[in-house]
């Protein structure tokens, strides 16, 4: 089959982990005989230097005539001091909305040769560390009204509509289907109306999936159960602001964020695939970035998006054999232990695939 | 000297734990020569109980005219079904606003003799564990406009003032010069109006403060640094939802929410102290809660509403000497560890006062 990929590498170490991803891409498609076509065009910082703003017109075109997207990482201190409508982080909302992406997946798991670098204590992580943040992406209070009062007092509206919550909650219900049966809904529900929205309608749609545990968790409760228990999640499922701040936390407790992946999706196959982790300027250029994030984040695309589900396999175990087989780099190797650089981490994982 | 203090006992396990500490608060009276008058007035779920609301009028009178208020904890499963104006944690935000307590103050510490009760690994506190969350408690999306369109799309109006934001600035940089001079103040000015207002804010308010490092960090990546390297923050500055979460993933990174108590404060010298930690209704009655972050609570009174540092000191002195001598109540014991009930603990720190 042939597929057409937007690549928008991105800033900072977006474009040497991009081009390692794609050298397994295109392994997956010698070996599987797919044809991958990849369109390259610009976001965030570098679309602001090339065009002056972070989200060309031309860019989100060209999204929504691919099969699917990559993104390496935007951002970084040279476009710190721009307006905030122009800045780099603008891009990647802005093409989050025109793409319509509205569910955002970021899976945070202990890789068992990597089990040393956790932060917590081994006893805290005896049932293990696999869940899956469901985050609802083009609501809340990221995309209610903004504005400023003559005396300089900040707005934002932090809203969510039934409709909204709706097709969020079905999605981690069905996720849930296929991991451990179990979604944790995420709000603040006692104190704030558009929680008890959100909680109201998640009740009436977990009707509808009586095979799937659901529970409530208010979310300053949700923070501390992250630490203290994590293996008691499995799917959970949260609004915007409350899962940028959660999923952050769940993945660096698995102790290597360049590990993560993530999937941003909608009513379509189209998807936007990135690692969780950001564009990280200071070591940007070095070719000693870990691209594993965003290999990971292509085999989600091969799963979600091209339904490709042995391919997606391939990709995965031929990371984790590359793991096993003890090669790091230097995010993830212990001291003493030699640090590859980021193409030579993609070579071994594209000859494993 | 004498001091008059409203005492709302609450829900769950919050006559227990208050009890205790009145019991330490006598003793400094006895000790130290102070009268303290307690008048004792309900809140939560006992005044909903008693009087059907959750803040009588009684009760704000009864705390304004007191010299300080103790509260145990609200809530519990019995009040859950109340529609929202009824319920239990609209008592505590009404007496929040009620008496302008803007300041919120979380210190989260590592007691040395309970260190193996941190979730973290001990390299990853190598620096220590000793930071203060100082959170804004009147303003934000928490008591902003709330109301649902007719479509049942729900809202709640995040917002700050300039004023807001300056008069807690101000009170976390007068914080820092008593601790280690680091204010790192949490928002996320790439996204919300809101925050953009903080953090222009906050950085006027720096300017006066020449002598105090300042960091400015997003919300997200405060959740992660948390855990990856809590040691390296001092004051906590955030706004009421981000603090709610982050002073509680602060708190259980120490590993003894039980330990840790909290003051609010406005611009008079009348303070709200209370634990952090809930009304634990699955315990409650069983005299096994753990009182000391209610006994801190009272150290943080003394301290910040009666100008008392010595009585502080005492109280403080008197917790460390009995954790130092082994005694334990469930919560904190290690396996095999003789348990103390909650009163035994009071009478153990009182009589060490
Ligand atoms: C860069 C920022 C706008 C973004 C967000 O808050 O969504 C990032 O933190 C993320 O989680 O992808
Ligand atoms: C009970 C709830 C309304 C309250 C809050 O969110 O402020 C609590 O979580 C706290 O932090 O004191």
């Amino acid at each position: 089959m042939k597929f057409d990929i937007a690549v928008m590498k991105g800033d900072g170490i977006g474009p040497e982990i991009v081009d390692e991803a794609l050298k397994c891409l295109d392994k997956v498609g010698e070996k599987f005989g797919h044809e991958f076509v990849y369109d390259e065009v610009l976001i965030g910082g570098a679309a602001i230097d090339a065009a002056g703003t972070p989200l060309p017109q031309e860019t989100i075109d060209a999204c929504l005539a691919s099969d699917s997207v990559i993104l390496g990482a935007v951002g970084g201190p040279k476009w710190d001091g721009l307006p905030s409508e122009k800045r780099p982080e603008k891009g990647l909302l802005g093409i989050r909305k025109a793409l319509g992406l509205f569910v955002n997946l970021r899976p945070a798991k202990l890789y068992a040769p990597l089990a040393d670098a956790c932060p917590l204590k081994p006893e805290r992580i005896a049932d293990g560390l696999d869940l899956m943040v469901c985050r609802e992406l083009t609501g809340d209070v990221y995309f209610g009204a903004k504005h400023r009062d003559e005396d300089g007092t900040g707005h934002d509206d932090m809203n969510y509509s039934i409709a909204e919550v709706e097709r969020i909650a079905h999605r981690a219900f069905q996720m849930a289907r296929q991991r451990r049966n179990h979604v944790t809904s995420v709000d603040k529900a006692n104190v704030l109306e558009t929680s008890r929205v959100w909680r109201e309608t998640v009740e009436r749609v977990a009707a509808d999936y009586p095979d799937v545990a659901v529970d409530y968790m208010y979310v300053d409760n949700a923070a501390m159960q992250l630490v203290t228990n994590p293996g008691q999640f499995d799917v959970m499922l949260t609004g915007n602001l409350f899962g940028d701040i959660l999923s952050d936390e769940a993945s660096c407790i698995t102790g290597s964020i360049g590990m993560l992946p993530s999937a941003s999706i909608g009513e379509t196959n189209l998807g936007m695939y990135e690692p969780i982790h950001g564009s990280a300027p200071d070591i940007a250029g070095k070719n000693i970035a870990n691209p594993i994030a965003t290999v990971l984040s292509v085999a989600m695309m091969l799963r979600y998006s091209f339904d490709l589900a042995s391919e997606a396999d391939a990709v995965e175990a031929a990371v984790n054999s590359v793991l096993e087989a003890g090669h790091r780099t230097g995010d993830i190797a212990k001291t003493g232990e030699r640090a590859l650089s980021c193409s030579e981490m993609g070579d071994l994982i594209a000859a494993a695939i």
